[in-house]
């Protein structure tokens, strides 16, 4: 069973819930919407994204025969139950905001609608696939904003949290502007730009340093990035500058060099007037070793002279806010708007609508959350992508994804652009039907 | 490909620097060990977690024809390289401390001997694999310890950070001593106890609380769990005490209710007595809702009549610590010790071993890092698990390294089982063989 496709990654309450709509005959059409409750404290806004594993997913959904067979053997289901399971599959639709989009608490990025047994049992995998991916592009989103035009490769696939996390977080990275990843899984199955040269390891493998590296640039002419900090960074930079002529011979030209440790600013700024001393003005230095948005903004504030940066461990588990407070809420059941009024887990009911409003500049000015029905000025974010279990259109090309992040970004108004928290939220209006409708179902409560 | 197994689920410069090693014939054997750095602010300890999933990814190391062809289409590694990895699999040898074993910074907990550009090459997908069940069995550790003889349920799964992550949680959860995860596959694959009921959805979609409790205790007669805090709590805990008398008729009887939000020592409180003042002394209370060790100790502090707890976000995501400062790192090669030196990240050269000294009462007094072969007094924790490719035994069963888990945490003296940080750090001491190995290494540098 592959954990990434199977209905079994799971949790139990939804089978013993489905189990118990089936006893009952309860089999109309269900309505879940995903939200974020709130803003990390650190985050001006966050941006969406996983839909695309959403809906794979969704597409996919089928239980194979050893997990019917496991599910019959455990002792809690009923032999009608698992026949009913036998047959199901996603006919549903998804409406969503695409990926890429900025977005705001309590508004849905993605909405289920589908027979209850059908929106119940992925709401599992549905949260562990948004979550995670919208987490690392609201996280990567804000080290392009901190760092414009500088090289950005993510380097978290060792740290972030099992195979998955490795590989959906460099998604989610390059989809928020990041140049590429060192994961090369996901350049095979996403096309991401890949990145990467040499560790430690390759250097202490060696007698001798410079041996290392001349060895390294043979085996790559055209990708020669040197490690220079595992003894002394400056006397190694002056290594490179020794090096450099002899392989200019040869045509090989040193791209860059990385530095992994120390105070980054003052060994950029000395290696840089090595190299240039040495000759070597278009040697780039890159840097990495702990690094996230605000470092970043540190060093580039500072002036070092640094052209790149490799981020890791902060990036991949998006260390400032290692999780989103959201949800997969029912909002409507046959035909009747629902809310879950529970302290402080308050939602609003029915299927809703999120309208953007753009001020004179372009620039992001407010939103309205309403009902679907309730048309507003602005612009509808959210839009039909599967109909009754089927898409309707070819999978977004990635590039498309990040192209419209980067729109995204570019429009937010310079306060929101800060790593800090902006002093005041974003205005999202909640329309007057939409308050309507949330008293009128507590009115109708129980 | 399957990014759990896939060999292309690693880092860029590991594959560089394999066509490096193959243009320069270097195969010598290479040893490289697994270490945390530093404890993270509030433990006291860490659990070795994640071995059984390291040896099954090096069991099965082989490129698949399509990873092959992929490498060579990419354009950055030469044929007879391709045809070198398409005879790689790993022939090398694994010595470890077994899964549950407590350790502390400095101290590997793994060391992998292969030839170099096998130990090489499986750097990033067995950190992947060891820092992640090891951060998570170090977190549900401490529930366990805060929260002696309560059933711990983890419900993490949809906020854990990918498919892995979640199941991976469970695994490294029930091995500190959880009691079991609503995460199915994990019940699957490893054989974890499962425990859920129902979710607030279930109670939205029923026009009534209470005749959607009746329904599903019909179909759950074995496993009746009312999650009674949709609405109003303690109204429907007296919906349960007027629902219990008939289906007590009908052979139902309910086993618990379920708390999930507002302030829970006091509902927890007020549902105990209606509860027991309705005759449903046995009917238990389980609470969740944004749960950690520390919110667990102060409800039991507080003599909060709470029979167990669902921990979600917060263990699977590890939320106080989400990242350890670990490394694997190369310590010998061709028979060389070998040292990096970087800044803030100088590493013990050579093959070690950790020696356990116990006070006279059975628990911990301090250990020994050492040289493999400089023995000491005391437990050597580290073991042999594979060699020349082969494990040297049956994959142990979880319960085992469970039972471990649980003896090992029994013999921790009091001070480090408290939730707060020791005011002072367990004691490792340096043997004098390894510091002299190191100043050895220090001196024959370049």
């Amino acid at each position: 069973m592959n954990p990434q496709s199977s209905p079994l990654l799971t949790d139990l309450y939804q089978l013993t819930m489905l189990q118990a709509y089936f006893d009952e005959g309860m089999e109309e059409t269900a309505v879940f919407e995903f939200f974020v409750r709130d803003l990390p404290p650190q985050r001006n806004f966050l941006m969406a994204a996983g839909l695309e594993q959403v809906l794979q997913f969704l597409e996919n959904l089928r239980f194979a025969p050893e997990e019917l067979d496991w599910l019959a053997g455990c002792g809690r289901f009923n032999k009608a139950f698992i026949g009913f399971l036998a047959t199901l599959h996603f006919t549903g639709d998804v409406n969503a905001m695409p990926e890429g989009t900025l977005f705001f608490p309590h508004q849905p990025i993605l909405r289920v609608t589908a027979p209850i047994a059908q929106a119940q049992l992925v709401e599992s995998r549905l949260i562990n696939l948004l979550h995670f991916q919208t987490l690392i592009a609201s996280k990567a989103a804000r080290s392009v904003l901190a760092a414009p035009g500088k090289l950005l490769v993510d380097f978290g696939l060792r740290r972030a949290h099992g195979a998955e996390a490795g590989l959906l977080a460099a998604r989610a990275a390059y989809l928020a502007g990041y140049s590429g990843s060192a994961t090369v899984l996901a350049g095979v199955q996403f096309g991401i730009p890949l990145y990467g040269t040499m560790a430690h390891s390759y250097i202490q493998a060696h007698a001798d340093e410079a041996a290392a590296f001349e060895r390294f640039a043979h085996s790559h002419p055209d990708n020669t990035v040197l490690l220079i900090d595992t003894y002394d960074t400056e006397a190694a930079a002056e290594k490179v500058v020794q090096l450099a002529p002899r392989l200019q011979q040869q045509g090989i030209r040193i791209k860059a060099v990385r530095l992994d440790s120390g105070n980054l600013s003052e060994h950029a700024r000395k290696v840089r007037a090595i190299l240039d001393r040495g000759g070597l003005g278009e040697v780039g230095i890159f840097c990495s070793g702990n690094l996230d948005e605000h470092e970043i903004a540190g060093l580039l504030a500072q002036g070092a002279p640094i052209d790149g940066f490799g981020v890791g461990t902060r990036l991949d588990t998006s260390s400032d806010a290692h999780y989103l407070d959201c949800a997969y809420k029912l909002v409507e059941y046959a035909g009747q708007p629902r809310r879950k009024r529970s302290e402080g887990k308050a939602t609003w009911p029915g299927r809703k609508q999120v309208y953007r409003c753009f001020a004179a500049d372009g620039r992001l000015d407010h939103d309205v959350l309403t009902l679907e029905e309730d048309e507003q000025q602005g612009t509808p974010l959210i839009r039909p992508f599967m109909s009754a279990g089927k898409r309707l259109a070819a999978p977004e090309p990635l590039a498309e994804s990040r192209s419209r992040a980067a729109a995204e970004l570019a429009l937010l108004p310079q306060h929101m652009k800060q790593l800090e928290a902006a002093s005041r939220p974003y205005p999202v209006e909640i329309a007057p039907a939409l308050r309507q409708q949330a008293e009128a179902v507590d009115r109708s409560a129980h």
